[in-house]
């Protein structure tokens, strides 16, 4: 744990003015108008700053024609005046006024990025504004896929704390206890890591078959398979997500392990042969293949991974069918899963970022099958 | 606190039946192609349901043809499988399939309304897929604005014990205290009355001035105005949303005095002045021109108030130059404040339930100002 707390919150200004300029650089060479950007992950990217508008708008306007400006509502001022020291216009507005003219204003012509958070009470009305509009994943794609060695360095952190508390989750799996004394104890173990809690799951015997289940009253039995999923956020907020498939107490199911071993290939194997340059779908293929083979097809009801950042879930996404070249410096997770509805379900998940010889986890918790305490 | 647990979590199904056949009607009499609302409140209002789904589309399909369908992630069918029991069709997709094109099929012709917490990402994606459309607002305004005696009975109860948390700020409001203290203290205090918390504004001396400051480290100084604004949710998800003007300690500052009974009239005159019909922008210049008159114009910087309900703010808001007819059984706020920037601030802030007659309100804790103890 020693320098957890010298993760920083914030990078200094030069990094946001750095990527302010890079997303202005990308609009010329792709004659956007600009990019428009409301609060969340994105924000956060490009000033920060965390802070929620709701029905007032709050967006950020980065055009070719340089001069950044944050348009936001004048309750926000004193909140974020830091910005000017990002070289950032600070322009706020007060109820009764139009701030979707006061961003139009700040565009240059032609068609305009929207950034994903924006709302549809907020795009409907930019619309009404600006020329055309189109998703800013699909215009400038690289402004947050590909990650800043500073990023990287906040993953690598956010993926070393969830792995010391998957370590501890054998512990946990006492049979007798409850879904959610499990999820309490591990709320308690991610905070002890410096980290807020985005997610725990904690799918027991059937209810790890609910890829979305969080925790419930249910008893853990004696050789229950367990999905333990979970996440966190440190630093200037970037996120963990790491699961691990474990047994309470002792009782071992024999074809349990036999999926469990097609599950782990085809993980280890996607892990493996990941590569600049192939496309989010050719991945997926990889793991999607073994587990189909295997004949378990039908039972991997969801995409190989999704990329992650100040997002928990956000581009590229590692789907079937998907054309996107990945690039060194992509940050992903490496997730497949297989889901036996109304018995159990299995699910090993890593992070990894895209190096040039190929994917380096950020996740490196024990990944065979472990078991819990006997009761 | 009697009857506290008695208070709905879930209405009945034949509630949201009700709602979603109404939203048919309207569908039917504006000649709309249908409605589409993510999650969040207006999902909420219509089902029950407080999923969230992110980046994967989960939309409520209403649309004239009737069968209204529930477009889901495959990964969240289990938590989802309860809407059938509402009348509605829950239709599931898998990571790699296109939900946007799900959702066309459902539609009639024609403009589509879109709920106000659609993301960017699934609002392109729909706009490719549908003729035109149109913000849930502006289509069908009366929705979600027109409260049912339901929404009322709970925003009434979230109304009266948000009172009672305010009916014990004066015993927190000690000199020496820090904002963050007493701040903590609320959130126990509204905790205690069954409510989740939203928020929490402590705002001493010149903090107050900001109007969304949340709480610091400040400490409380004798005679210092404490603007002091909170809310929680109950129930169903119903929110209040209450504002009070305190003194910390004893000292009085006359000018203070006279400028909280210039605020104190301009609420009151505004709460006694509304009546249906009367547009939300004529409710605002009512409060706006008696604190314009008295040479504070400047220093209220924001709308007279904003709907509540399942949302914290919503339609309609009380703003300059709306011309939203207020009707019964509209829920909103009434919150004039005054802001001196560097010095202090002041807001009184009640909800109201419109009626016939005029303005209901939903909080009766005492408006006067009101001091803390002595350190």
């Amino acid at each position: 744990m020693a320098g957890m707390n010298a993760l920083p919150t914030h990078f200094p200004p030069a990094v946001y003015a750095h990527r302010i300029k890079r997303a202005e650089t990308l609009c010329t060479q792709r004659r956007l108008g600009g990019v428009v950007v409301g609060t969340g992950p994105e924000l956060a990217f490009l000033t920060g700053a965390w802070t929620q508008s709701h029905e007032r708008l709050t967006a950020l306007v980065i055009s070719p024609l340089g001069d950044p400006t944050l348009i936001a509502p004048a309750t926000d001022a004193a909140d974020l005046a830091f910005v000017e020291q990002l070289g950032i216009t600070l322009h706020t507005w007060r109820d009764g006024q139009d701030p979707y003219r006061i961003v139009a204003a700040h565009l240059g012509g032609g068609t305009v990025a929207l950034g994903k958070s924006l709302t549809a009470d907020h795009v409907l009305r930019l619309m009404e504004v600006v020329e055309d509009t189109v998703l800013i994943d699909d215009a400038v794609p690289d402004l947050f896929m590909v990650k800043d060695t500073d990023e990287i360095a906040q993953l690598e952190f956010a993926g070393a704390a969830i792995d010391r508390v998957h370590e501890q989750v054998p512990d946990l799996l006492r049979p007798g206890r409850t879904e959610n004394e499990v999820a309490a104890d591990l709320a308690e173990l991610i905070k002890r890591e410096h980290a807020s809690v985005d997610f725990i799951i904690v799918g027991s015997g059937p209810n790890g078959a609910n890829p979305h289940h969080d925790h419930s009253d249910r008893v853990l039995e004696d050789g229950d398979p367990v999905v333990v999923d979970i996440g966190g956020a440190v630093g200037a907020g970037y996120h963990s997500d790491c699961t691990r498939t474990y047994v309470a107490g002792t009782v071992q199911d024999p074809s349990f392990q036999r999926a469990y071993d097609v599950l782990r290939t085809a993980q280890d194997t996607a892990v493996h042969t990941a590569r600049p340059g192939m496309t989010a779908g050719e991945l997926d293929a990889v793991a999607r293949s073994i587990i189909n083979h295997a004949g378990y097809g039908v039972n991997f009801s969801h995409r190989l991974g999704h990329g992650i950042g100040l997002a928990l879930h956000e581009a590229p996404f590692i789907v079937e069918g998907s054309d996107t070249v990945l690039e060194e410096s992509m940050v992903f997770s490496i997730e497949p899963g297989i889901y036996l509805p109304g018995q159990w379900g299995m699910r090993i998940e890593d992070i990894v970022v895209l190096e040039a010889g190929g994917a380096r986890r950020l996740n490196n918790a024990a990944r065979q099958l472990r078991y819990g305490l006997q009761s």
